[in-house]
């Protein structure tokens, strides 16, 4: 086991490292920047080092300062956490040149599943379904063919552009080869170029996720999936395990998907192989995130175990012995973040003046703040993570109100915490009705009004 | 359902009860005594009336004042916690006169099961094995018949008295006839009288209890054991569940030996069974607790039951249909209190001016006090209960001493937090070899030196 580890990030993250690390008798080294001297990762672990300036770019992205950190305290390995270096292929190369072990898989793995084509292509290997389409276009006659292969509905979309422009929705043959006209038209106007490809388009998909953790042995455990369609621009703002849409054959066979590609890859370390979901139930692989992610603790919530400890104990050479993976009841995680929900979610980073944190039955809370703890203007606005855990979804929704309604954090600043309140009384979210456009399109213009 | 609950406790169970309500969508009333204006239950809960003065005889114990608080607020029942009124039965009797539901079991079986001797006999006629023991013996030649009958060691202790004074060990019938006589001429000298009684003499025993939620329909449902045998002067400072030394058959005796004791009197409610248990395994029922206990999260831990819910829904006259209690990994509770370890325990109740509670994976806190509380000089010192959970007892430990060592409660006050850290430094307490008189007899005196 690692006597030292590094903890090359800030914030709730870093304290749930350091908590498993304590736990499991490694010693912690924090590092921060001059913006985070009074952050709880700080006092918490046993070393702390400063690293740099406020601006990610002086500290928390500052490779040569954290590896001189790590190098100084006499760290053995370094825990990424998420964001920061924690996808950074180049990071993880020069930890190992170090001598420090990177918690997480092979630089190699990184730059393969970093790369969305190449981990495409990895799918397809692998035998798991990716949204099918097409390579670069260039005339009608061949859009049409690849329309009529894929099957309708299809989109189509500018090879070189973005923004909808030179996008048109086909939903069947008969109006295909006028929109693909308009589309190469207005794409050549918009881009210089007429180029397209053509993708199938899955109507109102979920996000959903699966759990992964695999050792030095090629032991890949999955550990169920998660449920993340609420996204407000392409961030999860609520997340549960396990998805209310996924029955006992749909999870096993994303979680055989999920397999396949760790082993075919032979991934090392905690990740997420994420698809989308249609209402038929059919599944695509969309992409892998090599870290362990934001929304772990309600896989912890359901499954009783600790994946940072797993991740932890895979990185050090150890097997993992899993077999006894079942979820139980059902877990919400709610991102208690310092933005004016009424205000399009403007951040207000400021000082908490007074701090009420919910306990009881079935919560958890992650979090690095404090009462008289401010906020620091350079980073990301997440202030908590409330988790709470139920028999059945409806008691974990009883629960979440009761704990979000007794969470205090006052000062001059906002949180989400009343935005996820009403989210709760949402009809979509009741039912569990939901997909990647529903928060944005359905419940926040509700939420105005 | 009941419509509003009062609440006719304070501290950290009037929270517990209060978040359990919120969740079963129950309007809660909480009461407070002057000295507990500013404590967290009167902000939670939903309404809360002032019912007088600091001393409990003048609040929590005023009965007419609380069944005054509960006929303004129109409350349809109460609940009466731990402690305070919960094990009177003439204040049960008064909330059913005044057509509000006491949660809790009959009067008639708080008064039975509030006596030893009848419930002692109760446990006789369910089949559930008792301490052996004598009626009142009043010469030698009888005495030491029954210390034949009994079997060596027998305790002969003072019918009249207490504190020790004609109470004596007798291993065998060798010193029978000596012991008996300076008994009784002790006891004669003592207290007036040489009437003495004799009973088993169990040697290190463990203090294990069942915890049984009964329903209005005769269903009674056990929910494990829990291991209380650490303790001083009969107050329990941590318990765990599962006992680490009760294996499947004894679980199963003891949880029959319960659900018999309860089947006998028809309980209704949550309450638990207390055991002593030997070292070879043979248990003898010595109590049983009419209420709810302080430490009943280690068991909503390891069964992922919330036993309040289930206990307002049992008297609410809903069916208790549970058939999947099992026990998963093990779970520590420790009691913070404001109290002086190293002065023989002695309160320094004061005002908290930091505040830094445990979180993350596999820790809850049920607690009322908050940065800024002042703690109330009146009342018991009971600050707040880490409870711990773990895979195994060795996680559950390691997870105990993390979240122990970055709990802050500073101010001109002292916890008990640097004493459970030590207790789980202690080899006996390592190896779950525990008996009711370690902790004052082998553990402490450790600590002291």
């Amino acid at each position: 086991m690692f006597k030292k580890v590094l903890i090359a990030n800030r914030g709730e993250i870093a304290v749930r490292i350091i908590r498993t690390c304590r736990e499991l008798g490694i010693k912690t080294v924090a590092i921060y920047s001059t913006a985070d001297r009074d952050s709880l990762h700080v006092f918490l672990a046993d070393e702390a080092v400063c690293i740099g300036g406020p601006r990610p770019q002086e500290s928390y992205l500052n490779i040569p300062s954290i590896i001189s950190a790590a190098e100084i305290t006499g760290a053995d390995a370094i825990h990424p956490g998420y964001g920061f270096l924690s996808e950074n292929p180049g990071f993880a190369e020069i930890c190992t040149a170090c001598g420090m072990k990177f918690i997480g898989p092979s630089p190699e793995t990184m730059v393969l599943m970093g790369d969305k084509a190449k981990a495409r292509e990895v799918a397809i290997k692998a035998g798991v379904p990716v949204v099918p389409g097409s390579g670069i276009i260039k005339n009608v006659q061949e859009a049409l063919k690849v329309c009529e292969e894929i099957g309708y509905p299809v989109l189509v979309k500018a090879a070189h552009g973005g923004g909808g422009r030179g996008m048109r929705l086909i939903t069947s043959s008969k109006e295909a080869k006028t929109l693909i006209v308009t589309a190469m038209a207005e794409a050549e106007a918009a881009f210089g170029s007429g180029e397209v490809y053509i993708e199938k388009y899955i109507k109102n998909p979920r996000h959903i996720e699966i759990q992964v953790v695999a050792d030095q042995f090629g032991n890949v455990v999955t550990f169920g999936e998660r449920e993340c369609s609420l996204q407000r621009r392409h961030q999860k703002v609520l997340e549960e395990a396990p998805s209310p849409f996924v029955d006992e054959d749909l999870r096993n066979k994303l979680s055989d998907a999920a397999k396949k590609i760790a082993e075919f890859i032979n991934y090392e370390g905690a990740g997420t192989v994420e698809f989308l979901v249609d209402k038929d139930k059919n599944f695509y692989f969309i992409e892998m995130n090599t870290r362990i992610q934001v929304e772990h603790p309600v896989t912890e919530f359901v499954t009783e175990k600790d994946l940072i400890a797993k991740q932890i104990m895979a990185a050090a050479g150890e097997k993992l012995n899993i077999s006894d993976v079942k979820l139980k009841g059902h877990a919400i995680e709610f991102r208690i973040t310092c933005e004016d929900y009424e205000k399009d979610f403007r951040p207000t980073p400021g000082k908490i003046e007074k701090l009420l944190i919910p306990g009881g039955f079935g919560v958890r809370v992650d979090t690095h703040i404090y009462e008289g703890y401010k906020v620091p203007q350079y980073y990301d606005s997440l202030l908590a993570k409330l988790i709470v855990w139920g028999e059945t979804r409806e008691e974990a929704i009883k629960r979440g109100e009761r704990a979000l309604s007794e969470f205090v954090i006052e000062g001059n600043l906002k949180t989400t915490i009343p935005f996820h309140l009403k989210l709760l009384k949402d009809e979509n979210f009741i039912k569990g009705a939901l997909d990647t456009k529903i928060l944005e399109n359905k419940i926040l213009p509700k939420l105005k009004r």
